[in-house]
């Protein structure tokens, strides 16, 4: 188990790092203060420094002095985890990747292209201009590619192209020791032995540090349609879900926003949608399919209950509702200002969704809190945004027992407490709920790889001894 | 390093596997050489018992009483596997979970089957019927779902559908010591903690035994079309289905057979195709949208030297095209009776398949034995069928020469060795050689979860001391 630091050597290896890093290493307290929160409402301490590599050149040397001096070592990306995940709960250098922005290469005909960590989602997208190809997983956040591949992220678009764990073909990695692993050639698939890529995308960097990363790319599709369908009920618009996807209706994105979600959707956008459980979604394909689908998905709605208010074709249009659904989180903190949410992130096999929705907004009613849900039900995944303040104690605590009595029921739904946050510091103990007898083998393989324990350490797994 | 038991420890440990399988276990000798000989050339000995364990818990116990004897264990399907990966070349026990067919069940709603790792894939197919259900991949042979996931297979229906590696939601395995692990909830998505569910599949037994293991389903296309698409060129071939893949023309399978497998299989079917590089495609949709796609890929496919010979939507007629294709294997082995198949299983970036598929034929028509190409080209990942009599040592030296030479050429290309087969016996060494600084830590991981190396010692990794 790492600790902290003692002062002497601390002060050793910040010399040392500071003759590889020169003025991209910092231990100055903004700083610090500005790695010791993400997005979430987890408080955790800070790092003791903060590094800025360049290559993976750099971060493989980092680490070998952090290993060297037993110093922890927590990659940094855009920030915005919401579940503590690049915290420093046990100090130690912050590697913060953001800086890494090169687009090594576009491979057009391979439908692939190879970063390093630090690109972010919006960049790669507008570097992809012009070559009629894109990168479709989108969480909301303009999160860096490096933490969306550690977190296995998702979000709205998962329903047709997938998630991180599929999107990436392979990555390299630094390793406990500051060795350099390529996980995987570029091949479109492979059966060369254990599936490295696979393990690394979602340790959160606690078994090696993820410098750079080949990602699939996608044919734009030739035509969009979005659609916003307000529905009489919660459970006429799951029952909507599941029917369209037994059938194969074939949406690239199906959001849910509930009544309360919508009504806050509407405060702070000055929007006038109907204030009713909504379905978002999205349908990708040629231009003489794409308007077929959507008027199939019109007419099967009546019966659930369903309705299509707004039909967005045009790429201005189609933005300005995918930006208001993106601006949930931003809505519903307005509506109780120095607000921070905790979010939930359970994903449930589809058949359970409605029991799920439908008891969750029941305790949230009942409740002393605000909160609404938005959730990817494509996917069987949907997120409770639990308004705290995070200074109020009380607060904080019914929050984190909704949360808590939220997670079990997915579980016992043979569901599971994170759809695609991760599991960071905030859900250590709900994994060994969830999984039971495969978390000492996740500890076995942590320990093989990462015998000092210095990556992230506190993530995921709780430390032996901690 | 597991090597061969001792009589006398052969002797107690049957007695007390005897007592937990009854008259199912066997140490006769021809059910031993029956598991000594897959589809592929390798020959590796046989194990010293096989048994038929009917439920994981056997398997459990099974394992654990190997683990106290230092008995290998190696897990056996179908017997359908090309590269040695189910022989027992340290002998040992072989379990055959041939005999776990349970179709433990089918959860329409969430899209997905939980079965026994002895269910084949046409078993389970049958099972869906009336479900409007079915389980896409689709390697050929009629393997079993365990052995499936346990080489990542895929097959035709990869281009659409992924391989096993996006298709099998979570698994019950038998641990080296065993133990029993649920890898993972049945939700669709998951980010909690390591993707233990990807690391056992292509794993090839060696980390643990897959006893049950819940896939993926999809529903049945509505309207299938399937092409027959002779082309003047190979080099027009492959640069047709890259154009088709970067439009994103959609379609579900790609299938590339030389000319030479074109008369191989008039051959041994007495059909007539066209003795032409040749492309099986098949789209997969609504039936507005089949028809449409299809007539698109006709005109599309003109200036690539390509044309539609053969089109066939009933049922009945895409089974037949189908079985023609699958029947590739044994029309090559027809060309020369007795003989058995080198096959080879590169995957590179599709922008490099031309070259590669163009070098490849060179070196086979360059060679003095007899030999066809097939691949899954909309994936990157073709065979060469190469015909050899197995007793022949210069035959199979000629045929491993080729073999190594073309995946070092792909592995040059930043390819694979295997796209579906696995490593198992027959590419340690090329493992190596493709992914250098990754294989000591798929060693770590292994001596993590395996310390005794009783788990299918000797497949995939080259054990210490071997």
């Amino acid at each position: 188990m790492t600790s902290r630091l003692s002062a002497p050597r601390r002060q050793a290896l910040f010399a040392q790092l500071a003759e590889l890093f020169g003025d991209r290493i910092s231990a100055a307290d903004l700083t610090l203060q500005h790695h010791a929160q993400d997005e979430g409402y987890h408080r955790a301490g800070a790092p003791d420094f903060v590094a800025w590599p360049a290559s993976t050149e750099e971060v493989s040397k980092a680490v070998a002095l952090c290993a060297a001096a037993r110093c922890p070592v927590v990659p940094w990306g855009a920030g915005t985890s919401l579940e503590g995940n690049g915290l420093a709960s046990h100090g130690g250098l912050c590697l913060d990747l953001s800086r890494m922005t090169e687009v090594i290469g576009v491979e057009a005909q391979d439908l692939s292209a190879t970063v390093q960590a630090g690109v972010r989602r919006e960049q790669l997208n507008a570097e992809l201009k012009g070559t009629g190809l894109y990168f479709p997983i989108d969480p909301g956040a303009d999160a860096t590619l490096g933490g969306m591949a550690a977190t296995r992220a998702s979000g709205t678009n998962a329903v047709k192209y997938g998630t991180m764990r599929g999107n990436v073909l392979s990555c390299t990695v630094v390793m406990a020791d500051g060795s350099v692993v390529h996980t995987a050639q570029r091949a479109p698939k492979s059966s060369a032995g254990y599936d490295l890529t696979g393990l690394m995308v979602g340790s959160e960097g606690t078994l090696g540090v993820i410098t750079e990363l080949t990602v699939r790319l996608y044919p734009l599709p030739e035509a969009v349609v979005a659609l916003v369908c307000p529905f009489a009920s919660i459970d006429g618009a799951v029952q909507a879900v599941i029917a369209a996807i037994q059938l194969g209706l074939g949406a690239a994105r199906i959001e849910f926003l509930d009544a309360p979600m919508m009504a806050a959707l509407n405060l702070y956008a000055k929007t006038a949608h109907p204030e009713q459980p909504t379905l978002f979604v999205e349908f990708h394909g040629s231009p003489d399919a794409v308007p077929v689908q959507a008027a199939r998905f019109e007419d099967f709605i009546g019966e659930f209950g369903g309705r299509v208010a707004e039909k967005a074709a045009l790429p201005e249009d189609r933005s300005a509702l995918w930006k208001a659904r993106h601006n949930a989180l931003y809505a519903a903190r307005a509506l109780r200002p120095g607000a921070r949410a905790v979010i939930t992130d359970v994903c449930v096999p589809i058949s359970r969704l409605a029991d799920c929705l439908l008891q969750t907004r029941a305790d949230l009613d009942a409740s002393s809190l605000t909160a609404t849900i938005v959730g990817h039900v494509g996917d069987g995944n949907f997120h409770c945004l639990i308004l705290v303040d995070p200074d109020d104690h009380a607060q904080v605590a019914e929050a984190e027992a909704l949360h808590q009595a939220m997670a079990r029921r997915a579980i016992g739904m043979n569901g599971t407490c994170t759809g695609e946050h991760g599991v960071g510091l905030g859900k250590r103990e709900l994994l060994v709920e969830e999984l039971g007898s495969a978390v000492p083998v996740m500890a076995a393989i942590k320990a093989a790889l990462d015998p000092l324990g210095i990556l992230n350490p506190g993530k995921i797994l709780i430390a032996p001894g901690a």
